[in-house]
């Protein structure tokens, strides 16, 4: 009788030998997929801010890697215990897992799986090891969120595996999984953007641009976007901003003094973007009194401590920390692409640029420069 | 024909002439209400210690003065316009207005109504004028909330008048008008306790005691009460906490760490009802990843900033801040009676003393020196 049971993969990947330098493309591979797992052939990625900060090493400096978290694939293999997912199935590794089971999960809203550690170290798995994945000389690579999607194919938890409708465009499944689905998400399952109300944007990225469409998918009437970029203005338009500010233009005043006047004492909801201490104050300043709520989405150092005047805080003012924009992969994912499908949500706009694996490092220079949103790595291309 | 509308009255009320002197006990003017302004007879009021941050005129400085915010009272005359509302009804008069019309009213989560203005400094009525009281020279003598209840009358706004069952206790009711209100509204309405869950209050004073009650009323299992004195392991043992934590005895642990192993990761709700920033930092740090709720309720000065770090907030936790923890008064008030004379909450504990108004220094200096919880002041006493 044939043996079918998985078999180990060869395949390419771009590798991060050190903090900072060029990834290289390296022939790895790939371990099947042990019980619980499901090992995914990528069909493409998108590089995201969060794979610059491991890349530079700013935190869990371990190496060599394979970075990328933001992906969309096909099912290859499966490991034992592993149900309703097929063979060549449409899914989305997610960095957040969903067991379903486990008290997260069973709440309403809180997302964060107790069940699937999430750590920007290398996370320990079910069977106590951390990779699947070794280079030519037989050495572990490490992986990241147990996703690591910059190979051509990688393992992943079947509790972070997210199964979609297969007429779901991939480059669109893939900015679900993090950047967009993280903004689109603390619009509308942090802050409850209700219609009618109104919104600021602190950082027009693709987080911040994923927030003004997803403020505007739920009604919001008044979406004022801030950022220090004047070519931000058009482009944020097309994503739903309907007031665009520079700090930098404002003379003496300041940016919450300003957002007070446009909005009769204050926003319904703020969002920072951006990852700057100073700019979450601002944003919090934005929002008005009785429930204004801030949604903090950026993280600029390990150590930042962000500040709020007290006495504001206590005319019963709101502040939100976001983990993938409050989303539930499984759950919220499928629908959030529904959405896009039915034109609902319009994120085509962040894809900026494309490219092949062999060129990923082009995909670091765009995003380090500001050049790029989203650029999707196409595995086949 | 007889004029029937209401005249001015004299009566007893106390003074703060300057700040931080005894009040004195002077005969005053009442003005009769005018348009939407309902003059109340005050049978009892008690001592909150935002009436001593204004003694004390760290805040609004502005005298003579006459203070006092946590009232049952009469309705003694009514203006014109004002409906719903009889000569001899109980009432409670409230420091925030619920106009039931304007987009906070009509707004589930928030109880700042736009129509009343809130200010610890001398609020605007509907005619131009600050305040319904002459001393005996004729001059004006300014008030507080608009409500001044450390007289025998009052002149409130209708907006600011809550009808209540004549059958609630004065006392139950005065203290649920501010103090214990905003403490079971800060665990009932902000932090939505669930059965089952976790919370921790830091500072067990009349607030701290009304959260324990509260979260007990919720369902809370696991009611961590934490408080520098160890005289409070006893009495809030009473009001249902669970598990007494003197920081000073923990040794070189911190005291999220100790919570943090007590809950298995944190507890859901945290409440600093304290009013020291490094507490709202400690209290934030004791909560769980993923959703949970620091609610803050205390003010040490107006300038005082707080400080989270930015990294914990991004997985998920959220903070909040109370005003009158989250109750709007005209809705809320009467259901919290309700819940007292069911025994659902139990809150006669908070009073520790009763005196006449002639004492009502003593009452200062209680409260001053830590040894009473409510002092209630009965005005025929
Ligand atoms: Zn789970
Ligand atoms: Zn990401
Ligand atoms: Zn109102
Ligand atoms: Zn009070």
């Amino acid at each position: 009788m044939e043996d079918k049971s998985p078999k180990p993969i060869r395949c390419k990947a771009a590798v991060c030998r050190a903090a900072g330098e060029p990834l290289t493309i390296e022939e790895i591979v790939v371990d099947p997929p042990k019980a619980y797992e499901v090992r995914v052939k990528i069909v493409c990625t998108s590089l995201c801010h969060t794979d610059i900060t491991v890349w530079q090493a700013k935190v869990a400096p371990v190496f060599p890697r394979i970075l990328g978290h933001e992906a969309y694939g096909v099912v290859e293999s499966v490991g034992e215990h592993v149900e309703g997912l097929a063979v060549g199935e449409a899914v989305v590794p997610a960095l957040l897992g969903q067991c379903d089971q486990c008290p997260s999960c069973v709440s309403e809203d809180n997302n964060l799986c107790t069940a699937v550690p999430v750590s920007l170290a290398p996370v320990m798995r079910r069977d106590g090891t951390t990779t699947r994945f070794r280079d030519a000389q037989g050495n572990p690579v490490h992986d990241l969120f147990a996703v690591s999607s910059f190979s051509e194919y990688t393992v992943v938890d079947v509790n972070q595996v997210v199964k979609l409708d297969p007429s779901v465009p991939p480059q669109i499944a893939c900015l679900l999984s993090c950047g967009a689905g993280t903004g689109v998400g603390a619009a509308w399952k942090l802050a409850k953007v209700e219609p009618g109300s109104s919104v600021a944007i602190f950082g027009l990225g693709s987080v911040g641009l994923a927030v003004a469409q997803g403020a505007k998918m739920c009604g919001a009437s008044k979406i004022i976007g801030v950022d220090l970029n004047p070519d931000k203005e058009k482009i944020s338009k097309t994503f739903g901003v309907t007031d665009f500010l520079n700090p930098s233009q404002l003379g003496t005043r300041s940016i919450n003094e300003v957002i007070g006047e446009m909005t009769c004492g204050g926003v319904d909801c703020s969002f920072e973007c951006v990852g700057v201490p100073s700019l979450v104050t601002d944003a919090f300043r934005s929002t008005k009194m009785g429930n204004g709520k801030t949604i903090v989405l950026g993280l600029g150092n390990d150590t930042d401590e962000l500040r709020v005047p007290a006495l504001e805080l206590l005319f019963g003012k709101r502040i939100i920390g976001s983990a993938l924009g409050g989303i539930k992969p499984k759950t919220d994912i499928p629908i959030l692409a529904a959405k896009c499908m039915s034109k609902e949500l319009e994120l085509e706009g962040l894809v900026t640029h494309e490219l092949g694996l062999q060129e990923i490092n082009t995909a670091f220079e765009l995003l380090l420069q500001g050049k790029s949103l989203r650029c999707i790595i196409w595995m086949g291309k």
